[in-house]
């Protein structure tokens, strides 16, 4: 998708370092949080960078943004091992010493009193910041942030460690205050997407796909993902109305019941879920297999949830749906667990048991073992039923290994719970 | 953790194009994965990168890893959108123009025949690659995947669709035999990982830290991460004897069960956790409250937990904790849902009401609303309970928010499940 809408908006660039990112023990997810907070906040982000913790990169990674972005923001390096870098490699590169922040270093040492350990000396290293940066106190952790001054081709740059804590403590506290007042052209960009479930990409695609280009003030993007796609519409200070037209425009082209939410916000497909259940009323018990309690997670991530969740019962094993839902084995015998019988027998035994007023049940073959030549890997049925005694439950083949088929199938479930309780059409593959 | 036991090995660069990463939609997971398949193969990874959809950007990325590293790959960027300007740039910064493969264009056509859809004429863009570039057929989508000669300071550079489904098949078909022939002085390091559970970071610090520069030749790491820790020995392919000698003196230093796997994978805890259930032979049954069937989830992510997980029930409310565990009204009334007695309440209604062999219960404030003075945010009660009349409940305050608390509670609670199979003491707070 194309994102040059920026126009004449500050730029930053993202630089990560630690060997454990270019190991790949972990995904670089500092650098996906801040570019959200500076996007909203203004900002366009030009890329990202993680390197080893290794002299000559970080300072190669840090010499590569200079006369290209306005803003550098570094997380990671400024812990107290001879693996934490960035303060000397940032005072060398502005051509500077390191002064000692004696503030910061009474702050280090009252933490371990607090703490009632003793502290290696090597922890006095973090108090230690370039001779010309401002430094930004760390109430979350031990690491002094730093904040540089551009001079010539150096932008400014905001140095800060790399546990999420400790950063979002800092950007909390000081970016709005010590910052943003060097970016008086911030502006930050209207988005508004449309937050679309269990419609084919394809036909997303085929309904609205030329409408990408047909307004320049509009970028659009789209986003498929496991059963959920976003239509992401971006444009600059002035693009609110192209923007509010072009999403009526697509709006218009597609099924009302497919678009689960829409705004300038990220959704969940459980944060709609569970206020589709909130504003109807309605409490929901869950029955699941394969998912393995995948359903009533995702629900649950969702604070207040417990308004709309009544219960949730894992029932992996065939005992357990005998035990917990009064599912007989003659039906298991004849029909199997994967089974539209099966399926309905559970929500069945939801409605017996419990006072939810939908049960939801799911029962089927994430794989890698289990599938056969009529049941193969990604058979999921999925059964929900009312009070009113309407029940419904279909077939659906989802693809990919294990932790795909559980995350379509998580995701058809809850859409199927917003849409049940909101009287929308299911659809039925 | 340092990183610079590579000595001579292949360097790589990974970059990765699209605005949705440098927009913060998603984290870059294929340059984690690609970075773990790397150094399997013995290849060290220098940096990841990620740009926005932007020509000059991409270009510059490109350029700016000519001379440093003597692989580049390369992901997104050569779908059918305007958006896909990946071979294009490629053509250009090695001075070549674009050629047509035919094979690649029938596979394509063939494509769209076989779901029958019309196919947009852009989509044959999709066929062409840089006249010098070898071409890596896409038997798993449409966008044709190629391999750059070097050239000068240009390095190799392999191309592939930024799905992770595609460029997956395609490493998997091609890299061994068009890649690695060009890189004969690959060497696979050495790594032996400690994985360690339910003990202080700083006491791991305390009890290992001299020895992390006690040997030249093996470099070590440590990682904490919400109750687990990793503690990682890297070293050459002359390392190993060097790597096991360190990893022996580490393991005398640290209580035996906080160690639940050891060796050159990765593991999860709840795949510890399955393995010792299984081989115990045991069955184990949970009642969730605040973690919401994260617990039931996550031993259900390790294919074959059929074989350990009994069943799950996630009474997220004071009714389901009646209803399906049996507690009486009265005691939650006197000592509230989260307490000692109710989390032994809920092990003994599992035990009554299931076969399991072992009972887990956790019941908590995940946040961000429900804490008081007496039980704060991060309050949760975990409970176990075998068939030996063995019962346990201990209180534990885990810090942060709502995900950081649900991830605590969960490791903590499979940790514990581990433990308690094989007869390990647990900690008890």
């Amino acid at each position: 998708m194309g994102s040059s809408c920026g126009g004449n908006l500050p730029r930053v660039c993202i630089l990560s370092t630690g060997s454990e990112i270019t190991q790949g023990l972990y995904a670089d997810t500092n650098a996906q949080e801040l570019s959200r907070r500076l996007m909203d906040r203004g900002f366009e982000v030009m890329s990202h960078a993680a390197v080893a913790d290794e002299r000559d990169e970080i300072a190669r990674a840090i010499r590569s943004v200079f006369g290209r972005c306005d803003l550098l923001i570094a997380t990671g390096g400024i812990g107290p091992t001879v693996d934490d870098l960035n303060r000397g490699i940032f005072a060398e590169l502005w051509g500077v010493g390191l002064r000692r922040i004696a503030r910061a270093e009474a702050m280090i040492r009252q933490r371990f009193v607090r703490r009632g350990r003793p502290m290696p000396e090597s922890n006095l290293a973090q108090a230690w910041i370039p001779a010309n940066a401002r430094p930004l106190l760390n109430f979350w952790g031990t690491a002094t942030g730093f904040l540089m001054p551009t001079m010539g081709e150096r932008p400014h740059a905001l140095v800060m460690p790399g546990v999420p804590a400790e950063w979002r403590g800092m950007f909390d506290r000081y970016f709005a205050r010590d910052v943003e007042p060097h970016f008086p052209n911030r502006s930050p960009r209207h988005v508004h997407t449309l937050h679309i479930a269990l419609l084919p990409e394809s036909e997303v695609n085929d309904r609205v796909r030329d409408l990408f280009d047909a307004d320049e003030r509009v970028q659009v993007g789209i986003l498929a993902k496991q059963g959920r796609i976003r239509l992401r519409l971006i444009g600059g200070a002035d693009a609110r109305n192209a923007i509010a037209a072009m999403a009526q425009r697509m709006r218009s082209r597609l099924p009302a019941e497919a678009i689960f939410a829409e705004g300038p916000e990220e959704f969940t497909l459980e944060e709609a879920t569970v206020h589709a259940l909130k504003t109807e009323g309605l409490r929901v018990a869950c029955a699941e297999s394969c998912t393995g309690g995948g359903i009533a997670n995702r629900l649950t991530n969702v604070a207040g949830s417990s308004a709309v969740l009544e219960e949730s019962v894992v029932t992996y094993s065939n005992e357990a749906k005998m035990q917990w839902l009064g599912i007989e084995a003659p039906l298991l015998a004849t029909h199997g667990a994967v089974s539209r019988e099966c399926s309905m027998a559970m929500v069945q035994g939801l409605m017996k048991r419990t006072n939810a007023d939908i049960a939801l049940s799911v029962t089927g073959i994430a794989g890698p073992g289990g599938g056969t030549p009529e049941k193969p890997v990604g058979s999921v049925w999925i059964a929900i039923m009312d009070r009113g005694g309407r029940c419904e439950s279909h077939l659906h083949h989802f693809p990919g290994d294990r932790a795909s088929v559980r995350a379509w199938t998580e995701n058809h479930a809850l859409e199927m719970l917003r849409r049940w309780a909101k009287h929308l059409p299911i659809p039925t593959s």
